[in-house]
């Protein structure tokens, strides 16, 4: 690769003193050296500095090893938002492991499915969750060893491991001499992705990426020393987005969070001048809505990051009005999280708040780490035009996408076909060279040979003053098709509304044919991670 | 290194979708696709948009190529800062080539080596610089391609090369495909030290380090997309810092600045509202004393980054009292500038003004995208105790390390020894783990087999009402070894002083062995890049 023969190569090469794999990891150790009295994690009544911090994580590392958990081996965790679980994103990696952190909302066969393909050899339970973890766990053929993660805050379950979290940490050496991988394409996370039909994918992260993506997400969203981060966003899910790792690369506060509850949200805030938090729309959505939320606007910027589903603008304008600062992040697990973020022109300050919001609503530019983003025919991979009108699918490339699909080479080899990764949403570009989402590929409704967006269509139901939540599919048609069908949830207080009431509002604001010719109102089914369960209301659409 | 044998590593290897090159040249391309119409430098009355200026870089890259100029050769430019400056910062590593950016304050004979040495395929030259350039290339055994960069705002001399730049991009295609290396270790610049003894050594960076230490500038200077950034550094010093990039990864304003100058300086930055400058202390010196400085402090904040030689930490006040917000970097050439910080700790801010000034002297600790940073002794690796009076040599490691110098093994392989990178700066540790520099292991004085820093009396000497530059340096003594001699410039306009004055205000603030015994007032000697040329003033004070 390198040209040999050039005076450039000659006694130039990689040495220890030049070159260091990149990784995440040495985020908390270069914390702990600048910050060592500085409260790195908040945890109900508990504190630790950046210090007692990176101490715990040398025990926990060293404790696995005694235990002969080492390099690429799998450690599970499966914990709300808590101090245990940010220690297990440094020290599982420091023991040479592989951190799988599991998705706490899961059921008993899935977390089985989970640990068995993952093959851990150890899993962190937290206490409030020993009932699905024990069933999970009681039928696997090799059992890992299990050590019960247990608050001191919060009702305690049946132990049910072979030692306290705390335990197996007063075992370890906080003098632990820990190593670096040889290699930073070595696989540092395994993220099972939710999966709404077939098996969960096991998505791997290395070094490299998830130290590439921390450092894009604390430009991105502007994270500093002085940053005090909420964790409102669940640490499963793509390790809260590499903000976990983001956080410590600056030697900010931790504060956690074991309940997405507004009224428990918005007291933190209060009472840590918290200055950044994350969350899906529909967290925003709540917080918006929640009596708990302030009588008049913060005084002062808090910066809130939403992603994981494209936010309604309503939503992003109704944060505002509390005082907000809204940031919109798009991407996926298989990208670490945020792939692109929604970074606002200075000309936009211009536009009224409305159409600002529909802007920002827009999934946007690459982040500042991202190589490559293409709208494209996935087939010939051929761009869109940037005229807001022609739909392609959104296709990545980078050093912040994932190693591939664990013992998954067809699913692997497919998403990334011709040196792209294909994220299957569809989206357009903007004359601006923003990217604005239509759809997953499965949603698209195709109405009398027209591409309908049930994004579109969710947008202008969220601008209804009556609705809450609301969600679109396609319903077969014998004559179109498909045509789009709606279900709604209404705001608590709401005045009562028909459908043929929404069917106005939208037909006063869509073009007639991208209308939903039926709305039924209902709760929205969600996944283990908050996103509308699409195929499940397919399935009531088709026999409405 | 990878353990093959993983089911982490089945499948899963580097592909084109998910591992690219690390490279500062892909900021512009993602600066000109996010900020097409923003503008990207402003040179004199010349404005270039983003996308103007990526296109100007392509324009470049391609005219080099038709010119058989390509992978790895060296294209030098002789250049002030300057949008020609800017644009070879990326238009030359995008045709694979290697930039080398020559001191502008270097002699005819200087130059000449460099090129030489350097085997520069083309030179651009500013024309203000055509004498020395000419001078330099006419006695050349193989002469490069020359090209002359002509700013209209200029007094212009003769030309000496084939063509004008303006004239050579016209020749190129802004629609150049241009590749990123293979592999991120491959030379994107070289960069000469300034040599205070011998021939200067060439260092030469890597994409890979380039690219990361944008990313720590970017961070731990806190640029952002608002940035808008005066030039007052030289980009030939280590690519302004690796600020260069920075800047434009963040889609920040670069504001060119052909002379350093104060009326110009505080000009530009009410003109442009400048955010973020950089300089030598010196400069800051300069600047604290001119008598174009604002009368009141600015209302906003304006952010100065300073570094290259320990700042006396009375210039940081003087230019704190003026609104600027001060960040301390050191660092070297081989270290692509900035390899640590003084981050600011919250408790200072409890401090008076002149203690907090006073740690903000200190060198600190390390930027955010260096591995390791050690005060040792440099024989046998064991760290100084962090008590503040031991002293040591700082050591340094990871990815924003040269990959060498040029042609010169024997100088590579001490600078690398025991797998550290030599500064050759001796140090102490505080009790917070922030670093201090006391002083370039040559300067050092021994005086009756005591240490003595000469770096800690020029701080007090800059306390002195009456005293604008110092420089301390060792003069031979029978019976002491050796012992210091002062060189002191004083403000305009000062108050008399007598070579008493100043030994008592001395004897006054330290301890008596480490006064000076001779003071001398005189302009102080330095070097092309404004570096006080102590070994100068060792010569002068061995004969007084």
């Amino acid at each position: 690769m390198l040209d040999t023969s050039s005076i450039y190569e000659q006694g130039l090469q990689r040495r220890t003193a030049n070159h260091t794999p990149l990784s995440p990891l040495t985020f908390v150790k270069r914390a702990a050296s600048i910050f060592p009295d500085k409260i790195a994690v908040i945890d109900g009544r508990r504190r630790f500095t950046y210090l007692e911090l990176y101490r715990r994580c040398l025990r926990l590392a060293s404790a696995l090893q005694a235990r002969g958990i080492g390099s690429q081996d799998t450690v599970a965790v499966l914990a709300p938002n808590s101090s245990a679980l940010i220690e297990a994103h440094y020290g599982i990696g420091m023991a040479g492991a592989v951190l799988n952190t599991i998705n706490t909302r899961l059921d008993a066969d899935t977390i089985r499915f989970i640990l068995t393909h993952g093959e851990a050899k150890a899993v962190l339970v937290d206490n409030e969750l020993c009932s699905v973890a024990r069933e999970a766990i009681s039928q696997l053929e090799s059992p890992p060893f299990v050590f019960d993660i247990v608050d001191p805050d919060a009702d305690n379950g049946e132990r049910i491991g072979e030692m306290d979290y705390e335990a197996l940490l007063a075992t370890g050496d906080e003098h632990f001499q820990w190593q670096l991988p040889d290699d930073e394409w070595t696989a540092l996370a395994l993220n099972y992705t939710s999966g709404t039909t077939g098996d969960p994918k096991g998505v791997v992260y290395h070094h490299r990426g998830a130290h590439l993506n921390a450092v894009g997400n604390a430009l991105g969203f502007g994270l500093t020393a002085e940053t005090i981060y909420l964790w409102t966003l669940p640490m499963f899910h793509c390790n809260g987005w590499s903000q976990n790792w983001a956080v410590t690369l600056m030697g900010g506060t931790h504060v956690c969070l074991r309940k997405v509850e507004a009224a428990a949200i918005y007291r933190l805030i209060e009472e840590y001048k918290v200055t950044h938090l994350s969350g899906a729309p529909i967290v925003l959505n709540m917080l918006a809505h929640a009596s708990e939320r302030p009588q008049k606007p913060y005084p002062r910027v808090i910066q809130i990051a939403t992603g994981g589903a494209p936010p309604p603008s309503s939503v992003i304008e109704r944060m505002e009005s509390l005082g907000f600062k809204v940031t919109h992040l798009y991407g996926l697990t298989e990208s670490y999280g945020p792939a692109s973020f929604c970074l606002p022109q200075p000309e936009w300050s211009e536009l009224d708040n409305q159409a600002r919001c529909a802007r920002m609503a827009r999934q946007g530019v690459p982040m500042p780490m991202l190589a490559d983003l293409m709208v494209a025919n996935p087939d010939t991979l051929t761009p869109v035009a940037a005229d807001g009108k022609e739909i392609g699918e959104i296709l990545l490339r980078g050093n912040t996408l994932m190693k591939g699909y664990l013992k998954n080479p067809t699913a692997t080899e497919k998403a990334f076909k011709d040196g792209w990764f294909h994220t299957g949403d569809l989206a357009v570009v903007h004359a601006d060279g923003y990217i604005e989402i239509k759809d997953r590929a499965k949603d698209l409704i195709i109405s009398g040979g027209e591409n309908i967006s049930t994004v579109e269509i969710e947008e202008v139901l969220y601008r209804h003053p009556s609705v809450m939540e609301a969600a679109v599919v396609a319903k077969p048609d014998n004559k179109w098709g498909e045509t789009p069908c709606a279900f709604v949830t209404l705001n608590p207080g709401a005045t009562p509304v028909t459908d043929k009431d929404i069917m106005e509002w939208c037909r006063a604001h869509l073009a007639h044919f991208k209308c939903p010719r039926v709305v039924v109102f209902a709760p929205l089914p969600k996944t283990s991670t908050g996103k509308v369960q699409k195929f499940e209301l397919r399935e009531q659409a088709k026999h409405l």
